[in-house]
């Protein structure tokens, strides 16, 4: 691709909104046979949905993510979380796509998650709250799309966590969607990946603040919490990343102070994140969203996948980061394979970053380019070319 | 190398002993300045010492050691850490060799460290241990084998942080040894590296059972010990040995159970090495050790080193394992450009193993050949080709 990057403009000032969408007397029917109401859920919209809304791009996120992916809520300087590539001008044009990103199921910023009231006893559903699956935060999303009249999104499409979900909905509903852009994911966390998790886990429910996730009155179990999140952010970055980021400078000092307090550059930044994640993110939320990776297995049966995608009338992206070692191109590979099994259209990338797994997030041109060439053409219905792959 | 592997057999029951080596009338003057005494070393020995002690080889050992490297203590399911390279007929030959293996200082199996009784208090130093640094173990290693009439030894080897104290040897008494084998380790963590070190501090100090070092009286701060531990062990295994040897297999059932206990086989895994650590490690020298690690920085000032590496007759052998992601192969590639740089004589070794970091203690034929051989040349004194390096 030749075409210069976009870097477009920001939205400005955005809100997020809050829509009821499964009740008592119509309530969520998850995938483990379990109902649960109310569902409420806190969304964004940006763009103009046209007549039959069929130029909407719908943003799942990622595990830490919310409803503001663009644009920001006064201060103009914090912009959502992916607001680079959403925009006017930007790669997820919003003077041509009507783009929608809700909070998760089970998340903490507006939707209903572990941390909010459950009905039947008047305080928060703690570990009562059950326990539910990527299939179960597209029925969610489904169900916002029909508020929103949108009964067929021209793209589905997240990073990471939010890769996963464009891919089960592409497997649920194949028919109802126009493409899936899946981002630095995966379809089957390897052993690793799930023994971080399971890490970042064990940090949580061992701090005594959790108390067995009754914690509400008494605040976060920040230790564990912030630990989680040190733990994960070691793994969003490259160690070259790191190393370029960090190395083995010191903080205050052009020398070590020798001690335990904070020293290395990499200490501080750490504690940063590990801190200022306690403000922004709920450790139910946390142990939920994570488990819900953890038994991600959509190929498991594989054969049935196949058959389930050749029905797919879906056109995909793949895209990797060659520094990406939370999830590997490996795992895109492996999405590729299926796919391509199944006989449908994928466009595989790799894109060569520095930045590791954070590279989803960032301002890349070659993903950029790559992320606005296939949502244009596929705006534009010339986009038809079968199993065109760029390594 | 063509000739077969060494399996040889163990040893059989030994024993630890114990000597005082610095004293209040005679400290440990440590690289800070600051002074400490008394200072207890535990240690075995296994073979025969010869006239001179030339024959000895001096085992370093790494994060969370011993100073049982070979035979066991009555139960021989449960040999030393190294049983499979040292013992008659092993690579490290206690048919030829005279073999010392000390616990570290602030180790916590023997050697005094930041558990031990303050004489000034009558309780354990807690955080008022003082920081030491590689060179500070290099003292202690030195004074045991002055103890032991070993004046210079034949070797000085040892794996991961075990190597840094090989290393350290070298540069500061050049003239005392007469090789060094640094196995799977480092002259400088990484930001990475340090960044995994740090999470475990913080995993241990936020513990409230850690009470500020002053736990001896209630017992470890368990949770926060196995989480470093767990995390730790994430580390030691390559990705592709975990996926090998745990997969996404599940624990108790061919079937997820989905919830929050232990579902997945690597998550017992994990937990077994978090509880089982509690019984044989403490939590102050899990600090002192890896702040240690942290600091180490041989090659800072890069000239300095170079020259006084040229002074050195000892030879070197460098060993790193291709899958090894905690101290990977460039690890040891900068430690081999120092030591050409001062024109030393260098083997360098990558190993071809699955096994990641855990290789080094594990029995890897071409690993064994590899020691066996260069040990055996060394001790014949017909090792001195200059510069072979095998890749």
């Amino acid at each position: 691709m030749t075409q210069a990057s976009h870097p477009g403009v920001s939205l400005g000032q955005v809100e997020t909104r809050r829509v009821v969408l499964f009740t008592e007397d119509d309530p969520l029917v998850l995938e483990s046979g379990e109902r649960l109401a109310p569902v409420e859920v806190a969304y964004e919209t940006y763009g103009e949905r046209n007549a039959d809304g069929s130029n909407a791009v719908f943003i799942c996120h990622a595990l830490t993510g919310d409803a503001n992916a663009a644009g920001h809520h006064g201060n103009p300087d914090r912009p959502g979380w992916w607001d680079n590539i959403i925009g006017p001008g930007r790669p997820v044009d919003t003077d041509r796509f009507f783009v929608v990103c809700p909070n998760l199921l089970g998340g903490c910023q507006g939707t209903t998650g572990p941390s909010s009231i459950d009905p039947a006893t008047g305080r928060p559903y703690g570990l009562r709250f059950p326990l539910f699956s990527i299939a179960d935060l597209v029925t969610v999303h489904r169900a916002l799309a029909a508020h929103l009249e949108v009964p067929r999104p021209l793209a589905v499409m997240g990073g990471s966590l939010g890769g996963m979900q464009a891919l089960q909905w592409a497997l649920d509903h194949p028919d109802d969607l126009g493409a899936a852009l899946i981002i630095a994911s995966s379809a089957r966390l390897t052993a690793q990946n799930i023994a971080f998790n399971e890490v970042a886990r064990r940090a949580i429910v061992t701090d005594p603040e959790f108390r067995d996730g009754e914690y509400h009155e008494h605040g976060q179990p920040k230790y564990g919490l912030s630990l989680a999140r040190m733990i994960a952010h070691i793994t969003y970055l490259s160690e070259e990343a790191m190393r370029a980021k960090f190395g083995r400078r010191f903080q205050d000092s052009p020398v070590a102070r020798r001690g335990f307090d904070i020293d290395f550059q990499v200490e501080s930044y750490l504690a940063h994140q590990g801190e200022s994640f306690l403000n922004r993110f709920d450790a139910l939320s946390y142990l939920y969203l994570t488990r819900c990776m953890d038994y991600f297995d959509p190929f498991a049966d594989e054969a049935d996948a196949v058959r389930r995608l050749h029905e797919c009338r879906a056109r995909f992206l793949l895209v990797s980061f060659d520094t990406d070692w939370r999830f590997d191109t490996r795992h895109s590979k492996q999405i590729l394979r299926v796919l391509q099994a199944a006989h449908r259209q994928v466009s595989f990338r790799e894109i060569s970053s520095a930045w590791g797994h954070d590279s989803f997030l960032l301002e890349i041109p070659e993903y950029h380019r790559t992320i606005h060439g296939f949502l244009h053409q596929l705006a534009n219905g010339n986009g038809q070319q079968n199993g065109v792959i760029h390594r």
